[in-house]
């Protein structure tokens, strides 16, 4: 028998890094043989807490078939988020806080979605149930995700269960959540050295909404200037990537962690839905969203009624 | 605010009816303001049940949109299944233990879906970790699920949880499983009162394969004869149910849950598909295959890969 390789989504962020390698942790702790492995590059916020918390990154793959039969996803389940040769193999597990779309099986499997902020937070409650006490390196792990995911508790989609298990994390991974939290986001904040293509790809995902196909990019700062002096030569690699994908859509979210607002630039032929979503106008391919800070709460559900 | 509606599928059987009840009553011990309703008619196994244990059959409702925005699926996710305007309203929780196919949301939710025999054996984990002891009626209910859907334990669905679960329950319940598992099983293998078009619609399921349509009827009998004596007017109503609703291919299994054989009955263009899978030859409709009680883990995943 294979090694099950446990995953998260592609252009991986804190999350689904750190759910991999603490929920391989905890499926090793009970006996199976299970590898964490990654989609995508470590972004800097990731690499900031696997630093801070002395853990290797997971192993990067392109495919999966090709060493295994069986796998488990995590903070994912919708296809065109996963690894390309998906159908190939046997999910067995699916650990996410996601909407649910693009996800079938043969067979029945053990799926555990819950509608909170953060996978960690369904992974500790794994924990427990099995009487596991995550190590102060995984503790650390699934405490960054909390406070990236969240932003520090500040976005729409914290849950009270997510604060919750960051002050139990915290406890184990003995450190001060506001100040190491703060000081995470600041990495991930940091686009100085990020080149255009990382601004647009590192945490980037493709949706199909109604017939059409759109991709929604998020990246966090400290000041959205630090990002718009570069807008020309943004909007030519957005144009780039919507006609060699096909995209109806590229919505660029630049969300101020400070203000907890998003400066959204949106592309291709479908962006006049935006404006109708949200009943602004787009003013050089350019609105402010005020406290919308969560992709997933406050943007797709927002536009996608608005392709169907 | 509307009641949140909690219902399985359509055919309703003794695990779909009893998990909507229990896991109602759980959501009703925890504060919530939901209610416990049907797809279809009670089959005489789960009156049975609902006789002995001295419980109300949940409402019967034709669509839900009218009533509510907020509902509940227990023991299904496949929309074909379900509720027909089931687009209509949130789900905002799925308790399964089948594949997972034809489900998509907007927003995330919970679902908690585990390779068990029986939804009644995950929603005992859930009495359970809510700290929560089902009722007398609702452990006897739960029970009779657990018994319906494993044929007392002989299924190859029936996993070492459902076991266990079944032994808590039967104590909750005051009951001896055997004793009343086998009164269960014979009241739902009855089938001198059963019209023909009961026989072939009280528990069927329809699943997209490919892009054939496929539906798939069972009963459990202690003498197929008793069954295949109608044979002739049995065809006559599955060939009126291919053409009206336009079914590639209609199997029909008659279970004996004495040896824990079935006999197929298969009828539609696609019928040679079944021949293939099991590498058998229909002759006059019907082949018999050994060992085969689950139409979920012995006939759905074993035709599945032969439509595609």
């Amino acid at each position: 028998m294979s090694k099950t390789l446990v995953f998260g989504h592609k252009n991986p962020d804190t999350d689904t890094i750190t759910a991999a390698l603490s929920y391989a942790a905890l499926k090793q702790a009970l006996g199976f043989d299970v590898e964490a492995v990654r989609l995508g590059t470590i972004n800097p916020e990731t690499q900031f807490a696997l630093d801070y918390f002395k853990v290797e990154a997971p192993r990067l793959v392109e495919t999966v078939a090709n060493e295994t039969n069986e796998v488990i996803l995590v903070d994912h389940n919708e296809a065109q988020q996963s690894v390309d040769d998906r159908a190939a193999v046997t999910i067995t597990e699916v650990i996410d806080h996601h909407r649910v779309a693009n996800f079938e099986t043969l067979d029945p499997l053990m799926m555990r979605i819950e509608p909170v902020g953060c996978t960690a937070t369904i992974i500790l409650k794994l924990y427990t149930e099995n009487n596991i006490v995550p190590t102060q390196q995984n503790a650390g792990l699934m405490l960054s995700a909390i406070v990236s995911d969240t932003l520090l508790f500040k976005s729409p989609t914290c849950t009270e269960q997510d604060v919750a298990a960051a002050a139990i994390l915290a406890e184990i991974a003995q450190v001060d959540v506001q100040v190491y939290g703060l000081d995470l986001l600041k990495a991930g904040a940091d686009v100085s050295t990020k080149t255009i293509d990382e601004l647009i790809t590192l945490d980037a995902k493709e949706f199909d909404m109604g017939n059409q196909k759109v991709e929604i990019a998020q990246v966090n700062v400290v000041d959205p200037l630090d990002v718009l002096i570069r807008q020309p030569e943004i909007e030519l690699a957005i144009n780039e990537k919507i006609a060699s994908k096909g995209l109806d859509m590229f919505l660029f979210a630049i969300t101020n962690i400070l203000t907890n607002d998003s400066v959204v630039l949106v592309l291709g032929t479908a962006a006049g839905k935006v404006e109708q979503a949200y009943d602004v106008q787009l003013v050089n391919n350019l609105a402010t969203l005020p406290g919308v800070v969560s992709r997933k709460k406050q943007i797709v559900p927002i536009i996608t009624p608005f392709f169907e």
